[in-house]
């Protein structure tokens, strides 16, 4: 089955919002063997749209359309799709009633125009909402299928893994495609992708003419490079053997290359590196943030049960904020010194077990003689205080993003030190 | 003269690298007036390559082609083009020059394959390189063009600059089209899309057949609304007297219905709302985070000067860290009452103007008897203390997501009601 994205929205064209849907359905249909060879865009515009869908249904089995099912005068794919497959639209009361019931329950008054989300296609099936208002639909064209989902990433994104997803594999099963496709991602930290790259090369060499796994890098920014794994197999069992085989290989020649540098696989973030580490051995945590702003406190939270282990973060953003309240000697506060005087204070402060601190320059001046991306990250486990520093690329919010990630790497390497 | 962007590479359709290039030409072309209705992605591959280009010749005068300029197999797009433009490839002898210079000064051996991009259609013109080693083409086809640059962000955008915008002025003059479009960006928080979009359905319904003005509605996430304005005018003058005309229109239809929810226009954050607030009335903010870990402390820090208003954050995610440091009094946490001490307290132990507090529940499970999405959100302004209550959507991220922004904003219309 062959795929194609067309993502609406004069918003796209315009350049007022990034495209991350195309990007984020690509990386899901190729983790799953299904072929993508177009994405498009294209503005609000009935014609234009009608033109897109038309060229798409030219070159693919299936269209996935994503943005336009909202409430509003440009939200309107409904018609269009309806158009394509020359029926009309219906109001489904059962619908306008899940609209109605939702806006209640947020004790919010429902505008008449939100019962536009109520209109389904005659003969579309209806992809139930989980998250929000505009329910997805499946609308069959011939034997071919258009998809609609709404443009917000997370309720387009549980659509597809919910329906579309299935629809699809289901669709190439029928067209006697029975090989399964696994892929896991490893996730490192720390080294670049060109050197990723080279330590692998022998065993890219090894697979070039294989048709059973393949292996690729996905840059992912400040959250680093991922490997993806993909094995083609004969059943679910052989592709996860294949899948397995291909891990235990990448996995030794990175790790002899570079060491401990992978910190999860596939969903696994850092934060979850660092929860199940706390968790295995008891420990609690307390943060001392400067230059990272309170960004590494908000990605630990975000692991669910974070409270058993994580005591809470002091924001020290004023000077004086980290003299009198952790401790820090008075005088310049960007330096190796700083950073494990402020560990030990969030220690102290925070009654955990471990102190974790980042001070640094995020720029764009210099900072107590420090140039912009200089950061310091200070370590106090029990009466042990150390310190290591790095020198961080990019702007404000990258030199923060990146020291909140080099931060955490650090502490969980740390915690692996540990008897 | 209409424009088409056809970005090329395998690399877009398996998401491992996220097109920002469209996003970014589309934003320029859109600033300058020229009509931009679709965008392709398209694999490293000659028959599918042409077909794109093909369809894009059908229903554009020009095509910015960004990628597959480069030195590798998969880099096809000077072929495609010849080909599209039924001409042969030349090696031309004075890039062959350049490109082998440019390798000697950085003192790399070059590869015989470097030399593919010496090749230049028959007919095309080319556009220097300042910052690699593949150069840009412009080619024509018939009265049609097309523009290929690398895919490369700072190459591309060099070059779009520097050869391409001053190229479609060019041919958009001599089409007669003199207009110069100018646009604006309302941002709102507090009001759903459908609402504002009632609020301002006359509006729509007036500026239906307008070709001057239009009014676009887009959906940010945790950044609430957005409201594109957009004019197109005889001079800039004019542009800028149509979309300040119809700005004092819309602002005042959603003013009338909602009150205070358009907190910036075009790049203003709610971050710089709180900041020039602060700033202008020379005060200081801490916070007590709780459910939001940290997150609206890292949004303000992103401000760049926030060191000036801003003394730093307390996260309490424990309960005890509450009581102790921040002084609220042992029990429930997550109430209005635990909200206006932890506001209180953060003012205190921070030495702020003002402290700002968030305690409520992220779920999934419930805690002190509140359903997940239950916030309190306490300010004390001096003395005066007080809170208020949200109920929010969503899953853990996006409950402190809206937490985060919700409190902010409350907290810019405290500082507007103010003396």
């Amino acid at each position: 089955v062959r795929v194609e994205i067309v993502a609406i929205g004069t918003e796209l064209l315009l350049g007022q919002i990034a495209d991350t849907n195309s990007q984020w359905l690509g990386e899901q249909l190729a983790a799953h063997g299904i072929a993508c060879h177009f994405h498009q865009h294209v503005g609000d515009n009935h014609e234009r749209i009608i033109a897109a869908l038309r060229i798409a249904l030219s070159r693919a089995d299936a269209v996935i359309i994503c943005g336009g099912l909202g409430p509003t005068q440009d939200d309107i794919t409904r018609s269009a799709v309806a158009e394509i497959m020359g029926v009309s639209l219906v109001r489904q009361d059962f619908l306008v009633e899940r609209i109605t019931a939702m806006f209640e329950a947020r004790g919010r008054t429902m505008s008449a125009n939100n019962l536009l989300q109520a209109d389904v296609p005659e003969g579309a099936t209806i992809i139930d909402q989980t998250r929000g208002t505009a329910p997805g639909l499946i609308c069959p064209v011939g034997s071919q299928v258009l998809y609609c989902v709404p443009g917000v990433p997370y309720e387009m994104s549980d659509m597809f893994s919910r329906a579309i997803l299935p629809d699809l594999l289901e669709r190439s099963r029928a067209e006697g495609n029975t090989s399964v496709i696994a892929s896991r991602v490893l996730r490192t930290w720390g080294a670049a992708e060109s050197a990723l790259a080279e330590a692998i090369d022998s065993r890219f060499d090894e697979l070039e003419n294989s048709d059973r796994v393949t292996i690729a890098f996905l840059a992912s920014g400040i959250e680093g490079i991922k490997i993806r794994l993909t094995a083609r197999g004969d059943t679910a069992e052989h592709a996860a053997q294949l899948l397995a085989d291909e891990e235990v290989v990448v996995r030794t020649l990175i790790t002899d290359a570079f060491g401990d540098v992978i910190f999860g696989v596939d969903d696994e973030t850092m934060e979850h590196a660092i929860a199940s580490r706390l968790v295995a051995r008891g420990l609690t945590l307390g943060l001392a943030e400067s230059v990272t702003g309170g960004l590494i406190s908000s990605r630990l939270v975000n692991v669910t049960g974070a409270s058993q282990w994580f005591r809470g973060a002091l924001v020290s953003y004023a000077s004086d904020v980290k003299f009198d309240l952790l401790g820090v000697t008075p005088g310049p506060v960007v330096s190796g010194a700083a950073a494990e005087e402020m560990a030990g204070g969030a220690r102290t402060l925070l009654g955990a077990d471990i102190g974790l601190s980042v001070t640094g320059v995020a720029g764009p001046d210099e900072q107590d003689g420090q140039v912009p991306g200089t950061v310091f990250v200070g370590l106090a486990i029990g009466d042990d205080v150390s310190h290591v520093s790095f020198r961080l690329p990019g702007d404000r919010a990258r030199v923060r993003s990146y020291g909140a990630i080099s931060a955490l790497n650090a502490l969980r390497q740390a915690i692996d030190r540990l008897l």
